[in-house]
Order: structure tokens, then C-alpha cells, then sequence
């Protein structure tokens, strides 16, 4: 039985693994000999008896780490006959030792894998400016947030508790792709009687926010050999999903009736063509009722769809808000993109689309295949909050609250920035946008703005026919009186020292 | 003056739009009126004052119809000139009345649409048992759900609530697209002391459910033109996500060892291997450590990566879990995927992958683009439950109550089967497989089980090599005793009916 001892190299609980169970110290020990080549393959190890005594653990814990190291494949042998190193090590498992790494963090050269189309479009080096992994901060004037600390989360957190803490159980296994059908119900309402869009609840696909419209639609119609037409300046966002699909992204300047349908090349392969017609991203036109209908007939004659994101319609300060393009369509041409982003939160994560009913169950499928569906606790929540009123109420008074941002953004520029910025008031959106001084680069002001604290979003970023004149997004809807004068402040100093430099 | 009042058709309210508001009822009156060409282009409209008057409603109520249509290009004509219908209505606006279809579900007849290869594998008539649109119910012997009523709901709309109730500005905007950093950092500790993963939180990705992650990992890596390797049988959405992309989908069979990398084909343009070595899915078998070593020289070798789909390894019986490939792979050949949808609650919709550094950034920029990022709420509230140590405590009780049920199903089978289903006790996983006497179609049995309210998914749908025998999934971790038993009842009726029906 000594013998038995002698013949393998007595296992070293290493210090670092002391605060892992006993059993777990010794698996470690043992795996790393036979990784390391320490414990040759065939190799017999000590009985569990004997090295329990040897290490002066009780034997279960021996047991234990042998039983793992069987149930990995490091060990084999019956019992009574032995334990032994198992034989069919492959060669190269011995050599992992070699090739370990300095640090968890450090990459292992993988250049030469080979990635698809898709995957090599959203490369670091090849991507323009998608939000990625950069947590967005309320920096003034980054557009698309929300008055946050304005949102009735008493309410909020009152409906999620109720469900919460007793949820049925179709609100906890896996649901509908679609949607869950309660809030697809009280989004078709919203939808017919706020934007006269023309849609039952049937036609309703509740997606992760309407980036996931975007792509689910691009991946949907789009490919190589074909085509998209988009507004120039437009959606970054959205032309990042749909240039990722290989298709040929046609972008048309537009005046201030919006896209004119009669621009649109007479390509036989354009599926698809994007608009803002509301309220242009980032411009702010609306697209006249003639070139709405125009736009229809382009889309009924070229076997064509239009995607219409209808981002923030909501939030129009005179007037009423224009109905849907949707509305007006009567050949299921139109696939209308909603967000609760812009009049929730952005951190939701919830939007909506309105799909012919031809289409229902291809975005459906698509939906599945892509994530299955949203969590369906929120998508509830969401439903009581629109169902008891919450949701029309608090875009009422956002309404009132972002048409007054709006005004001290204008005064704060009126004060400041008076022939530096052209600006003008809006009678809907969330953002302004900025005309700078000719001469001015927008992404100058940019790039100083980021050293400042300051998010100045250039209208150049979002153009592929480069603008005329530099112009600045100014989102005013998530900050308070302060942080707008302070940031219009910056803003003031930056354009004035860009100037100055210039006269030098 | 009364001229005028001769000049146009009286404006009827419609009866089926009296829950409107009464100057929306006038606007849909006039738009329809336009519409159908009632009102020609030029034609003058009453005065505000006048059709108030013959209304019987207040100017206001008619100035603000009148301001809609003017906004939304209806109407034209200035103060004081007059109110006039558009002159440059483009003629097909006004055949829309021709094209009114009967009911909003009816469809526009748009077969002529071109979908992408993508969307055409999306269409209902190609889709392969894609969950879509039905709402999975808890039914008997449905697989990979929970048993949602032991879930601590009460802890956890306690940690909702705490959140909801007053959440930090930083869980509301736009966060990061590669998940809220302390989950990740919470996910990787957890990964690495449970399945011995070797991560960082820098290498976490946190994704809509494993269904997005397995969507991207295809999306970034395969094409037409490439091939990626799966087990056969093997869990059907990743395959449909597989050859969603175009590429080839090559499927192996594989022993009691698990799938064979010598039995790989030797194409150059293999990129991916999809793998479920803890547990098999559906067959249940763990994948031997020679096995996943030569699968990792396999990749090296061939400039592949490999998918480790790990998906219910927190359920092991006896032993300990077997620790994952990854943890194995030095060489970050290894994408781990992991789900919290099997040990919260399906309906979460929140997962994990592990991937190496060098792809992070292409990976956190897909996403983005898909659909920028989960819920934070959400994704703050599970970091919680973990970091509070429910998360473990849940998935100890979790595994001592299914292996209670694993047993119960089998003594069912026992009983009521015997001589009809070959199955066998298993030290993991959250289902059985039961395989039918020879000559009896899984098929068969799963189309009888859904007439009498079960789900018996067959093999067969799993397999593209059709089995040898039938077989039979049965998910018993969501059901408790009596409905175990009475499934199995209506199971073994099920089997009988169909052999007495093969002997006549």
C-alpha cells in the first residue's frame, strides 16, 4: 500500500483556491497535474482512503473530488480496481499550459476569423457612430431623452407591484411573439384615435423599441442586390440597420415639403423607402398631405413599402398633431414604427409596429427567431398604465412642460447666441436644430462640446450629401432651465473661440 | 353670404363617430367629403362662423377642425380669402374610396412583395415549428418552463418596487448596449464559481433571452456561402436561426459521448459548431471531456468557434455540474451562451453569452443595432436577486423540488407504461425522453396529445436524420403531481389507442 504512495507526486492545494470547499481544492490540485502533464495518462492516483489521510480531509471529500473528476472524463477505473489518469487524453490538452494567457482580458488574435457581411459592418472600425457601449448620460443637449424625474413613478411602481407580487401564470411562461394581446389592444386604440392610424389590434407587432422595428423590417425586405431610399440628413440609426443588410442605401435630399416621391430613381430593385413624415429626423419638416399621397402612389406603382417612424409625434405644441401617412393609405403600403421611448423612458425598451395584415405573420416568425418576445411583466405594466389613463395624461403635461423647454432653449440662444446660431422656434419635436455661422464646422463644435460636458450632435454626422452649413441638434426636453442656460453658455464659448481662432 | 351655404353639400356627422369629439367628428365629415371627391379640389368651404352655425356647434369646435385639415394639407386659403379644398390633390387621393376593403383584417393581396431570402424563410408556409405567435400555456409535458408558482415573487417585486419607486437617472436613459454593467459583473462571478467559466464582466454580453444571443452569433458569422455544424437532433430554433442566414446547416449525429469532431466534414467554410454539451438537447447526453478537447482542437485547427449553448446546467441531480467548455478552451474558440429563463421565469426574457475579448465589440454593436439593449429596470432588478442570494437559494430549491418531479414522472411511467415507453432516470436536465415501441410515429402521438390538451413534442421534429424509434419529450419540471399523473394517464392511452389501431 506505500508503494502505491511513492508512485505519484503528492497534490499541492494551491493557497489562492483556499477559499473554495476542501473538495473543490483538491479537484482543482488534480486537474491541473493531469492538464499540466504532471499525471500522465494510465497513471494510477492514490485511493481516496490514502490521500484523505495524506492531506488530513475526511474521505467524502476525497470522494467527492474524485466523483467530479470521473464526471469529467480526467478519471477512470471501477471501483476496488483503482483510480487512474484516464487514457485518451488527446495530445494537446496537455498543452494548455502553454498557451495561457497573461490576463482575462487580453485578446487571443482571432483577426482571422472570418466574419459575414453583416458582421464586419458593425466592426469597430467600420461603424458610424451607433450608440454601442456607451451608457448615455443627461448631457446636455443629447436629443431623444425624456424629463425622467417628471414621470409618475409612484404610479409606475404601484401597477408593477400589483402584478408583480401575484402575477398570473400567462404572464410568466413564454408568450406571443406578437405581443402580449392586452397591450396590443390598447396600443391600437392609442394609435387610431392620436394619429389616425388604421389598424386593428391584429396588425399590431410589440417590438424592443423601434430599433428592432427597424432591423426586423431591413432583415425582412432587404439584401444585397437591392435597394433603400431614405431622407438626407436621416435616422442614423435607422441607416445603420439597413445598410448592415448589404443593400444599396439611396439617400434624397428633401425641401420643406419633405421627400419628394418624384426624386426617387427609377431602380426596379427598391423595396423599401424610409421617412420621418411627422417631423424629419433631425430637420424637423413636416411632408406635406401631397407628398404623402405622392409618396403612396410611388410605393402602389413600384411594388414598393414605406416605413414611416412616427419617433415623437406626440409632442406637437400647436395645432394638432398631423395624422399618420398610415392613415391615409389605403393598399397596406405603409408599415407605421412607434416608440414608448420617447413618452415613457428610454431605458423601457418597448415600441410598436403596424404591419398590413399581409405581413403579420412573417414580422411574427421574424420576431421569434430574433428574441421570442419582450418580457411580458413590462408589456403588462404598460398596458394598466395606458388603460387607467396614465399614459394620455402624462404626455399632456409633458406637452406643456417640453413646450416651455422649448421657449427657454430659444431665449437662453436669443441671449447668447444672437447671430451666432440660427434657430427657430418649432410647433413640435423634442429637438431644434442650429444653424451655425458659414464657415463653422459642426463637427468641430461637436468634438469641443465632448470636452465641455456637452453633447452638440452634428447635423453633418447624420448627411451622406454633406449640409450647406454646419447645424447642431439641440435636444431640449430632458433639462431644467439651469443646465439649458448653462449649456447655451458653453455652446456660446465654444462657436466664439472657433471664430476667433479663425480670424487669427 | 347665403349663396355660399348653397355652394357646398351640408356636412353630415357620421353616427358611428358620435363618441368623438365633436370637432373631430366635423374634421373626419370634411376629410371624407374630400376624399371621396364631394368637395373638389378649389371648391370654397362655408365660413367657420357659418357651418358653426348650421352645426348648431361653437366656432371654436369648427376653427379647430378647420386647422387640422388646413395642417395636414386638405385645405388652403388665407384669413379673410376664404377656406378652399387643395387645388393640388393628386388624383389617385381621390379613388381611395374605390380601394376601401371590407374589414381592417382583410388582407391587401401584396403576394407580389419581395422578400429578402430571410423573410422568405419566415413565411408561415416555411417556418418549422417557430414558436410565432402562440402563447405557450403551462401544458403538460411542455419543455424548458419553471415552476413559476414556487418562484419568491414576493422578494421580487420587493426589489422591483425599492427600484421603481424612486430609480437613479442612470436605469432610465439609453445604457449600454452590452448589458448594465452590474449585472454583468454579478453574471460573471456567478458563471464562473457555478459553471466554471473563465470570464470577466468585460466578456459578458447581456442579451433578450439565448434565443438573441444564438440570432447574432449567426448573424455576425454566417452567410450563404458558409456552413455551420449542429447536433442532430438539435434544439430547433437555433437551427432555424442557423439557416435563417443562408448558410448550410450540417447536422451529425453523435454517440453516448456527445458529438464526434472527427465526424466533422472537412469544408473549408465551416465557421461555427453548435453544441449542447452539458446536457444534450433533447437527448440529454454529456458531451465526454476528450470529446469537448478535440472539439476545441477542431476549432483551432480550422479557424473555427464553437457555440456551447449551456442552457439548463443548474439542474444536476447527482454530482456536481460538470464544468463548461469554455472553461476548458484557452485558445477563445468558445462562445458560452446562458439563459435566466429557466431558473426565473421564461417570460423575463433575459440571457447571457460569454465571448472573447476580440469579439466584444462587434457583438455590443450588433446588438445595438437589433435593438439597442434590454430593459435596465429589469436588468437591475435580477442583478439584485443575485447579489442578495436569492438567485442561488432559488435555483438549490428549485433543484431539489425537480428532481422530486423527475422521480414522479418516471413511477408515472412505471405504472402506466411499462413495456410502452423506454425511459430512463437522468442526473440533469429539466426533461426525459420516452421512446416509443417501434412501428408507433412521435408524430402521431404528438398530434393525439394536442387534441386531449398535451404537448408530447416528438424527436422527429428535432431530427434531420429520422430517428430509429419515436421518441417523446417530456418537460416535468412545471408540473406537480397530479398533473404528471394524469398527463401520463392520457399519455399511455394515447400509445394504446394507436397500437390497438395498428393491429386491426
Amino acid at each position: 500500500m506505500r508503494k502505491q504512495n511513492d508512485q505519484i507526486p503528492f497534490i499541492m492545494l494551491d493557497d489562492k483556491n483556499a477559499a473554495l470547499p476542501l473538495f473543490r481544492q483538491i479537484y482543482k490540485a488534480i486537474r491541473a497535474a493531469i492538464l499540466s502533464g504532471e499525471f500522465a495518462p494510465k497513471m494510477r492516483l492514490q485511493s481516496s482512503r490514502l490521500l484523505a489521510e495524506n492531506l488530513g480531509v475526511s474521505r467524502i471529500t476525497v470522494v467527492n473530488a474524485y466523483e467530479q473528476l470521473f464526471a469529467e472524463g480526467y478519471l477512470e477505473g471501477k471501483t476496488g480496481s483503482g483510480t487512474f489518469v484516464a487514457r485518451e487524453l488527446p495530445e494537446t490538452m496537455l498543452m494548455t499550459k502553454n498557451s495561457k494567457r497573461k490576463n482575462d482580458a487580453e485578446k487571443f488574435g482571432l483577426e482571422n476569423l472570418q466574419l459575414s457581411n453583416f458582421g464586419r459592418k458593425l466592426e469597430s472600425k467600420n461603424v458610424n457612430a451607433v450608440r454601442g457601449n456607451a451608457q448615455v448620460l443627461f448631457t446636455p443637449f443629447q436629443n431623444g431623452l425624456t424629463a425622467v424625474e417628471e414621470f409618475p413613478f409612484e404610479t409606475w411602481a404601484k401597477i408593477a407591484n400589483r402584478i408583480n407580487r401575484n402575477p398570473s401564470k400567462k404572464l410568466l411562461g413564454y408568450g406571443s411573439s406578437q405581443g402580449f394581446a392586452p397591450l396590443r389592444e390598447a396600443v391600437a386604440r392609442h394609435l387610431k384615435s392620436a394619429r389616425g392610424v388604421n389598424c386593428t389590434a391584429e396588425q399590431i407587432i410589440i417590438t424592443s423599441g423601434a430599433q428592432q422595428a427597424l432591423d426586423l423590417t431591413a432583415r425582412i425586405f432587404l439584401e444585397n442586390g437591392c435597394a433603400i431610399v431614405t431622407e438626407d440628413p436621416c435616422y442614423l440609426e435607422a441607416r445603420n440597420a439597413f445598410s448592415a443588410t448589404n443593400a444599396k442605401v439611396i439617400s434624397i435630399p428633401f425641401d420643406e415639403e419633405g421627400l419628394n416621391a418624384a426624386n426617387i430613381p427609377e431602380e426596379s430593385n427598391i423595396k423599401l423607402v424610409y421617412v420621418t413624415p411627422s417631423h424629419q429626423y433631425p430637420l424637423g419638416v413636416t411632408m406635406s398631405l401631397s407628398r404623402r399621397l405622392a409618396l403612396i402612389e410611388w410605393a402602389k406603382a413600384n411594388n414598393g413599402l414605406i416605413i414611416e417612424d412616427d419617433y415623437n409625434s406626440e409632442f406637437r405644441y400647436a395645432g394638432r398633431p398631423l395624422a399618420s401617412l398610415q392613415g391615409l393609405d389605403s393598399s397596406g403600403r405603409v408599415i407605421y414604427v412607434g416608440t414608448f421611448s420617447k413618452t415613457i423612458f428610454p431605458a423601457l425598451r418597448i415600441g410598436c409596429m403596424v404591419v398590413p395584415p399581409d405581413l403579420v405573420e412573417v414580422f411574427t416568425n421574424a420576431r421569434a427567431l430574433n428574441d421570442v418576445h419582450s418580457s411580458i411583466i413590462e408589456q403588462a405594466i404598460l398596458t394598466e398604465f395606458i388603460a387607467e389613463g396614465h399614459f394620455s395624461r402624462h404626455i399632456r403635461r409633458m406637452r406643456m412642460l417640453y413646450r416651455e423647454r422649448q421657449e427657454i432653449l430659444l431665449d437662453e440662444c436669443e441671449k447668447n447666441l444672437k447671430g451666432l446660431l440660427e434657430i427657430k422656434k418649432a410647433d413640435a419635436g423634442m429637438h431644434l436644430v442650429g444653424w451655425l455661422p458659414e464657415g463653422v464646422s459642426d463637427l468641430e463644435v461637436y468634438e469641443k462640446g465632448i470636452e465641455r460636458g456637452l453633447k452638440l450632435s452634428p447635423i453633418s454626422l447624420y448627411s451622406v450629401n454633406p449640409p450647406k452649413r454646419g447645424g447642431i441638434i439641440f435636444g431640449y426636453t430632458a433639462f431644467n432651465r439651469k443646465e439649458t442656460t448653462e449649456g447655451i453658455n458653453a455652446t456660446a464659448e465654444i462657436i466664439n473661440e472657433i471664430l476667433s481662432n479663425q480670424k487669427e
